[in-house]
């Protein structure tokens, strides 16, 4: 199993601008080592179903040592949503960059993502199945990323000929098209891993081909008043 | 709260024809409160998070009668999966029957579609968040569901004009993005009623707009050989 995060330890918000002391390296690492401890967890559970103890304990750290950096198991939840989605929509972003055809956009955006996907599985893993989560601040945390992710899109697609006189309305629903595209994608992708690495290639090809289809669709979209 | 299923009794495989006896009856409305009972337990929960102790409690039978109808929990949820799919599935064939434009289409699959949520709301909410359970048997009951629902949608679609010459994997593809539409629709429409009762009328106006979307878009698509 690859290691749970490649993420790099995040910002305590309170780390001096240079050398930091050894109890603030220290700090940081505890929250790295709790980040990580609850992705490895998540294997094959459901964030609300796991406790503080399981987690600290896999972290191999005293139980108080979670409070020192979150308050409740959905911070913690809420933490790795941002973490992915920080990189992701950066990736998303280069991926739309200088790109000359609707085929080159499509390919680029999905070989993007299926490339982060396979550098962070576990958070992944995590991401698809808390969308829905029982823990209603995670679940929060998701749906607000992902909408904030359709916003950027929708953005980008009123500089492109085919949609700038297009509503705003008409830019949205097109973006929330693409963007729950690429949220199953995630899941296919996942499932693939798992299971049948052998269908990936033709998830990606699938994947590409709706991804086309939306953006010829749009050719023929005439909005309403 | 609404009752938790408004589903009827399900046959066991082993009821007599006619005028069952005192006990078979018991046992069909013990199998019930099973499922009943463990659709509320649901509520705020994850599926791997209900133990078959909390279940039998809830649903006010003794432990040993859970095992009696169900070898573990996974065996339920995919009972409560093939519940609500196999009404649904009869539906969504009935509002594409008869149907005379693509509009027409549109607004009377989301329409049925949402009663159907709101008629079984406590089998949809336990549907959107088990469809990534980390339990793998209802994991995977639920995306065969769902593959059988695309399958039969694309047939539907091979018959209409625009998409009549379409070769079967562009058929798939169309199919898939409205079958993942739905699947979000009801996440929305769920998280609906729960928060924002208001929102509905717009998210329905929204997926009508989405599904007439998809439906035009086909008239773009060249399929590639």
């Amino acid at each position: 199993m690859a290691s749970p995060s490649r993420f790099p330890g995040r910002d305590t918000g309170d780390d001096p601008p240079r050398r930091p002391s050894g109890r603030r390296v220290d700090k940081a690492a505890t929250r790295r080592a709790l980040l990580d401890a609850t992705l490895t967890l998540l294997a094959d559970r459901s964030l609300d179903n796991v406790g503080i103890r399981e987690v600290t304990r896999a972290a191999g750290v005293a139980p108080a040592a979670f409070y020192r950096h979150f308050e409740r198991i959905d911070d913690l939840g809420v933490v790795l949503v941002d973490e992915v989605f920080s990189t992701l929509r950066q990736l998303m972003r280069d991926a739309r960059d200088d790109v000359v055809t609707a085929d080159d956009i499509a390919h680029r955006s999905v070989t993007a993502l299926v490339r982060h996907i396979h550098d962070h599985r576990t958070h992944y893993r995590f991401l698809v199945r808390e969308q829905y989560s029982a823990l209603s601040g995670v679940r929060t945390a998701i749906r607000t990323e992902l909408r904030l992710f359709a916003t950027e899109l929708a953005t980008d697609l009123a500089r492109l000929p085919v949609t700038s006189q297009w509503p705003l309305r008409d830019l949205v629903m097109l973006a929330d098209l693409i963007v729950d595209l690429m949220v199953r994608t995630a899941q296919r992708i996942l499932e693939a891993i798992d299971e049948a690495p052998e269908r990936e290639a033709v998830l990606i090809e699938e994947t590409v081909r709706q991804l086309r289809f939306l953006t010829i669709g749009a050719t023929a979209w005439k909005p309403r008043t």
